[in-house]
């Protein structure tokens, strides 16, 4: 290992951060005014019930993220002795040759970022019961499904569970999130497909048949199918699918944390973006980055350790983590199609 | 060991359920309507966004109590197998002198009740989703507290965290609690203090100093005072009390789930007195008691396996879980002054 790849790695790990980062000073412009208004100086003001400003916002969350990152970063060598020590530990294949190939390398440390990710959205947690209760339920149902599957993640990694368990669980651990969902359960339908369901203003008897499962809305001439129900059994199986999606390109050296962090940055850039452009569902998008942001710092932390030649293992219980997390801001942040696209090689990959 | 151990224990088990259960009968009634109206017949009608009868969720809670009963009962033997490959095992010293001294124990077995509690809690939160989304805020912090306990406290039996950590990770675990605890923050003045504060209508200078610190009920005469951010405090070191509690009396065979299943009976037992009796704060006992019957019913499940000769053991997973639920349902069932009472041995051997 030389000095320079330090260097290198960090300007590696800076091009999927560049666009976020720069929307994002976009975004908030000056920072100066809103830094002053939380300890209660300077133009920017709170009131009481009414959410503080979007930059106000971006900027505490950048915050946390950032001593999300400096404590992941911290805690892992500390940690990672206690893992050894128990001998949760695993042997690099991708070493073999080296002088390193021996050497036990400890595992399951996604506790750490784990952790910390959870300590860092506690602290939004407040923040958000303080100035913006509305939220306050979608914030309590994120964090306890990525605590559940943090939880069944590192069991994982000490006891192994068979796979009946690893797929049930996903699915109980997605049940707080789908029982706090209040958004649209409606899905607009391609234009090509549209007259497979209404004709001249009448149901196709494909349609009339759909009608059973579904409603297809008859006043938007077959362009909207509210699916209900269904929706919420698709939202499980994203969570579920998600939970596994990470796991399934692992083995190598900072290969979790790394894809990871790239659809972490690639979530926030698709945020910066709706934030900026569009005004409806700037809370949902907002929402989202608070968990993305806090989600990238401590992936980030992580992946300095986790990257060729790896210290640590980040185990199954990042890969869980980091699926769940996502399946978190894409259901909570209503973009739940969107965020598949993200997902395109782990979806070929489970196709296959 | 002799088969009539098993009734003896059984019998023994009984009788501070014997209580509770006599109280709920009285409460519930002929349970065949309200049974019926679950799957849309007989006379009890449910509409929405009114909260069912108390005797039709009493029913629901105690068939998931059961159910949580049966599922610890019957997972505990299988998961003890992954934790004893592990090596999450230890001996236990009070069999020594007899054939069974030099048998590893399986440790952390806590596990099985938490996570099959955490199932049963998820399924009475969908239930809330459903029927009555008042408390759903509620119900999804105390899941997501317990469930940062649980993994804590796994993750100390597998990884023996330092005490540092041990003290830090309890209080930000109990900040989602806080956030949403939205009771009164005023306590009682006991009657022959309260001229310490007033004294003919006007302020002590005692009262005046302390008026500083709380807000002193001036129209109550002394009688009141209003805690605000202090009650806050003292519910989060109530919390982490809690958790060390049930550790306090630990090491003998089914001391900790023992102790819990008391405490359990009387929480119980106190619920169901106030909601025979007291119409004004209902909910909240109804809360208490869906957590808690639940609680009960997987710790008995574990009992009967943690009981004298133990053939596994229930680690601090098992303490800090316990610890925590009564935490939450002292907070959030707004009793957590009463709560205190039950746990008179523990607050003494801690003020040894």
């Amino acid at each position: 290992m030389r000095p320079w790849h330090d260097g290198v790695n960090a300007l590696a790990a800076a091009i999927p951060l560049s666009a976020p980062v720069y929307l994002l000073m976009d975004l908030v412009g000056n920072p100066i005014p809103f830094v002053l208004g939380w300890f209660g100086g300077g133009s920017v003001r709170f009131t009481k019930g009414v959410p503080p400003p979007v930059e106000s916002q971006l900027l505490a969350y950048v915050l946390v993220a950032m001593l999300g990152y400096v404590g992941t970063r911290k805690l892992v060598p500390k940690i990672k002795v206690y893992t050894l020590r128990r001998g949760i530990s695993g042997k690099d294949l991708g070493k073999r040759g080296t002088s390193l190939a021996d050497k036990d390398v400890p595992e399951a440390l996604g506790i750490v970022p784990g952790a910390v990710f959870l300590i860092c959205l506690t602290f939004c947690l407040v923040g958000y019961a303080t100035t913006n209760p509305s939220k306050l339920l979608d914030c309590n149902s994120a964090l306890l499904s990525i605590c559940f599957m943090l939880f069944l993640g590192f069991s994982d990694d000490v006891l192994e569970w068979p796979w009946r368990y690893k797929l049930l669980l996903p699915t109980v651990a997605s049940l707080p999130l789908l029982c706090c969902y209040d958004g649209s359960t409606s899905i607009v339908v391609p234009i090509p497909m549209r007259s497979w369901l209404m004709n001249e203003g009448s149901l196709t008897t494909f349609g009339w048949l759909l009608g059973h499962i579904v409603t297809v809305d008859q006043n938007a001439n077959g362009a909207i199918l509210n699916l209900g129900m269904l929706y919420l059994v698709y939202m499980g199986m994203l969570a579920v699918f998600c939970t596994n999606a990470i796991n399934i390109y692992a083995g190598i050296n900072g290969l979790e944390a790394g894809q990871s962090f790239i659809i972490g940055c690639a979530v926030l850039l698709h945020n910066l973006i709706e934030i900026r452009d569009n005004e409806a569902y700037r809370e949902n998008h907002l929402f989202s980055i608070m968990i993305m942001l806090s989600f990238v710092g401590v992936t980030l932390g992580l992946l300095g350790h986790n990257w060729y030649p790896a210290s640590v293992f980040v185990g199954d219980t990042y890969c869980y983590f980091a699926g769940m997390t996502f399946a978190v801001v894409g259901i909570l942040g209503h973009f739940s199609k969107t965020l598949l696209l993200f997902f395109i090689p782990q979806v070929l990959n489970f196709l296959w």
